[in-house]
């Protein structure tokens, strides 16, 4: 049923609601799409004599006259439409009967099965959006915190292809100065005053830069922060954890040693999105389950963007735990409700809880939440959270940094119009101008189908 | 969050996909639909000025000017809508995280949450569909083979309606003509023909009777058959269960005694759905755990539409086994790959097969497939397949008796005609006429929410 990826001749097919529900939506898009639907929906006229933007209520009818299903048809006709294409949308009763059927009959009428992420593939090619856009779509489907929907969504809207498009243009600029100045060779002219050039460069430089700094919080607001919990055994992690997430999704005793393996979960703090790791206590075993589960808490750590080190109020001393420069490091005194002096004293750098009562918690995940500093981040802040891009920025970087370097050392125009050229053509890759068939096919296969 | 449940002067909202997908949908109905709608909404003109039917592309935006997401709203005007109100239905990018906020804001702008099924019960309440249609809807969603969508999708369109409406139109012609004899009972006439009385209340009945008794079937279609797979512990049930599921779900070892519980797995055979059951293997046993999951397997038995009994062909014997009366019985030898007799002979009661090969499986499921008639059913077919209508139908049959009884005694029209009365009720409670606030909360709280 798999057709040729790079065909957007075919009408293509599928759900793009998820299972279940009161009603679910199958799409029908491509040059046949209205004809395919005419095949199997009785409405009050054919949708081939209605307008665009109009919705038709009727059957969804067998080839032998059964009826599958009452349904609403949403008509969009090309070019006004989420692809560029004719698109057909039923809304069906939400049955995942149903809707097989209805695929199935659509396939019977020529249809073919959509791809993951075809839709927003032909959205792309039909001009629709550049690629940066096709990519947050994917990414506001699965956003699930406040900012890491807002990055999307700045993203999907354009805010960000437009500053791209800004830098672009501005490349191109330059390079024409240059390459003017290529034409005319023979008469060794300096059209491009290098000054200017250098401001030019420098400004460019300087906003690939920010872009490329921006990644930092970028992929925090959309995979979240990593917090590491760790400490000796018995120091009331597992405790911790499930305070913090207020559930009770890591396994608690009193026995040192519960946790043998690392235990993941999430919590919104203030639209940030926090990844708690609960790690196995880290101390000498000979039990080689709890080995494995310390070597993985061991990773877990170097991976963690924060740290949180938890001690018992009756013990509280801290192993040396090696810091990477990026990590942030919170020493925690837990059990303090155990304690028996009236109020323990602790350093201004150390936070006292009390996991099982909750005392402390609201103090420590203010903490936290400060880490992530979303001050600077006004609703529409152009941010970078796709690793693509990050990638992408670095080349452009890199190759800015080659031609600053050339023009520094005077070597003529036509190697420093390379460089820009190549810095023309990273920033082309992150929005779709240049990019090929293989990078479009691994972007557009992480999409669901329907999209 | 909850309102008044009988209020239907509220404009309610609620997301009609399930989570997940492409994108969701979330429906906005009432009175209030359209103003809040356009409150959050901006496309190219509000939706107050556009006509029902119509799609219109633009955002959703907050109170303080942030846009949530890019959305097509389709706009349906009273009455010409499922509930009969205006409604206003947002597709979304499908992020849980834009569902809710965008929920969120049209509760700010005074919608309120809508509680399940509240969508139909409001297309009930305002005459857009009887009870019973209602009640297809989610039969409908639930369906998961071609029969159960049959037996629904005719209920829903009305065919099942129009047949008890004629039903009551005929009980209400016998009324009025038992009643016009009321009104002249001082002249001691008989307008009503006894003959023809007694003619029409045996058609009644006739009709009452077919359809209470397709409840058999309509029950069987609608919640699959059950088959209760039996026999002696090591017979090789579990490897039965999972060779005609198809999958794995069934733990099967060596060890006599290695399945504990009763295992529940369902496949569709040719339409209709079949819930297998494989039960502990049943010996006498000292081990509590395992005497608990052979009383569990004895309810199967006794719940069961078919027995599969399983021996092993080394030791083919079959205890007695209790049979009902409307139960089917199916003996099979199992393990004939290990028999060393060429063919094995088994008579014609009895199947033989290969759990492990697959040798015998087909001509097993044909079997089952035929202890379900569907040959008198054709598409469209009256089928009564909700518990609450057959106890209607039953209460009206045992009315229609007395009304017979009556009328063979030679009563007088009055309690004949408060017998027929009796009745009219009964089919009424079925379409929803007669009915109490209770049982329309206790048949719609059922439904999702959404629908």
């Amino acid at each position: 049923m798999q057709h040729n990826y790079f065909d957007t001749s075919t009408t293509i097919i599928a759900s793009a609601t998820a299972t279940g529900g009161a009603v679910m939506v199958v799409r029908l898009c491509g040059e046949r799409a209205i004809e395919i639907a005419d095949a199997m929906f009785r409405g009050r006229q054919p949708l081939s004599v209605a307008k665009g933007y109009t919705l038709h209520y009727g059957t969804i009818v067998r080839t032998t006259g059964e009826v599958i299903d009452d349904v609403v048809a949403a008509l969009f006709r090309a070019p006004h439409s989420y692809t560029g294409d004719d698109i057909v949308e039923f809304t069906l009763h939400g049955s995942e009967y149903i809707t097989s059927e209805v695929i199935r009959l659509a396939i019977e009428h020529g249809a073919v099965m959509a791809t993951p992420g075809e839709f927003t593939r032909r959205a792309f090619l039909a001009g629709k959006m550049d690629l940066s856009r096709a990519e947050a779509v994917a990414d506001i489907i699965s956003s699930d915190s406040a900012w890491s929907h807002n990055v999307a969504s700045t993203q999907m809207r354009g805010d960000y292809s437009n500053r791209l498009s800004a830098l672009h243009d501005e490349l191109v600029r330059l390079c024409s100065l240059l390459e003017l100045e290529l034409d005319f060779s023979e008469e060794d002219v300096e059209f491009a005053n290098r000054d200017t050039l250098n401001k030019l460069l420098q400004d460019i430089d300087d906003s690939v830069r920010e872009l490329k700094s921006s990644f930092a919080i970028g992929n925090v607001l959309k995979n979240g922060v990593s917090v590491a919990i760790i400490g000796e055994p018995n120091a009331g992690k597992s405790t911790l954890l499930n305070t913090l997430i207020g559930d009770d999704c890591a396994m608690v005793s009193d026995i040192a040693g519960t946790t043998r393996d690392t235990i993941e979960a999430t919590t919104t703090i203030d639209g940030i999105r926090f990844r708690f790791v609960d790690t196995a206590g880290i101390r000498t075993t000979d039990d080689t389950l709890e080995q494995m589960g310390i070597d993985r808490a061991m990773r877990a750590i170097e991976r963690a963007n924060i740290i949180v080190h938890v001690a018992p109020v009756d013990n509280p001393k801290y192993d040396d735990i090696s810091i990477r420069d990026n990590q942030r490091y919170i020493r925690v005194i837990n059990k303090i409700d155990t304690s028996t002096s009236s109020k323990f004293e602790a350093d201004n750098d150390t936070l006292t809880i009390s996991a099982k009562y909750g005392d402390g918690i609201d103090e420590l995940r203010a903490h936290l939440r400060s880490v992530v500093d979303t001050s600077q981040l006004s609703s529409g802040s152009v941010v970078v959270s796709n690793m693509r891009h990050y990638a992408a920025l670095s080349d452009a970087a890199e190759a800015l940094n080659d031609a600053r370097r050339a023009m520094r050392s005077g070597l003529p125009a036509d190697l420093i119009s390379e460089d820009i050229r190549r810095v023309i053509h990273h920033i082309g890759e992150i929005t779709g101008e240049i990019t090929s068939d293989d990078i479009l096919h691994s972007i557009f296969s992480k999409f669901c189908i329907g999209k």
